[in-house]
């Protein structure tokens, strides 16, 4: 029934330093190329974010927007929607999401880039800690009566389930309208 | 730290008939009649409900809107955001939100309205099941630090606590939106 939650994950590593994010073109692929360590790593399910191919959940962490820079071909990176709060940059030939950016700076994640790991070859990145829109996945297809596995099974792997983002990010975004 | 998290919790008739529900003006109040049981109740956190005095959450749980009547002195009645998805009738004088309503006919919850049953002397309605939007409290004052005991306590009252609704109403939103 589940053929594929999520990509294998891959353990993290205190003193990573980084590493490139590559595009699935064969030839001139987009590259990214990311300082440090990521951060909040999570499975996400919504309708907006890449995912491999045959996995019903992708895998999105962030880190400084300063931190993150395009080193090969970036005249193949598109904005998927430009009105979007977050402006996904994919790679026009192979359709992979390069990294999600929010232009709005009263936005409660305003400096923070949205990167899928999974698009690297490094092995060490922050693991996926908790599942965010988890219902979201019976807009792109999964059936309603599948729900209950699809959520036992994210919890039996560690991975709590939301059909938002997790408590802890849901009070930094609470607490950011509350000042302001 | 934590008052009053949620009114005292009613216990569920399985035959009752329904009830009234009235708003707190000495005179001349405002009352809604509800024919049958209610569904869905749950604690409300979300900034746009009506909580009781002290209250942390609302009690809000729906009915049909076939089941909802206005008996006394509906010109006391105000509408207090018109452009809101659930447009909220309140009363002027005293401020209790007797009922919300949604217009939109594509609306997942369209045909249901929403009410407090806490405004009602009847004690037979659903009880609560879940609590919901609970870290939008933070918007309304509540420490972010205290989310955790409030979040515990939920919890051992049986109310799972969620940042949006419950998985199985988020689960009925997600279908419909896959439906339309």
């Amino acid at each position: 029934m589940i053929n594929k939650i999520i990509s294998k994950y891959k353990a993290t590593l205190d003193n990573f330093k980084g590493g490139e994010l590559k595009c699935h073109c064969l030839t001139k692929p987009v590259i990214v190329e990311i300082k440090g360590q990521s951060a909040h790593n999570h499975a996400c399910g919504c309708s907006k974010c890449w995912k491999p191919d045959g996995a019903l959940f992708s895998q999105v962490a962030v880190i400084s927007k300063d931190n993150l820079k395009v080193t090969n071909n970036e005249s193949k990176l598109t904005v998927i929607d430009d009105s979007a709060t977050i402006k996904r940059f994919a790679c026009k030939r192979c359709g992979v999401h390069m990294y999600g950016r929010i232009d709005n700076t009263e936005h409660p994640f305003f400096g923070l880039d949205f990167i899928h790991t999974e698009l690297s070859t490094q092995k060490s990145w922050s693991a996926p800690t908790f599942a965010a829109f988890v219902s979201s996945i019976i807009e792109t297809g999964t059936k309603p009566e599948d729900m209950d596995a699809i959520r036992q099974q994210l919890t039996s792997q560690g991975l709590a389930p939301y059909d938002c983002l997790s408590p802890v990010l849901m009070d930094v975004i609470a607490t950011h309208i509350a000042s302001h």
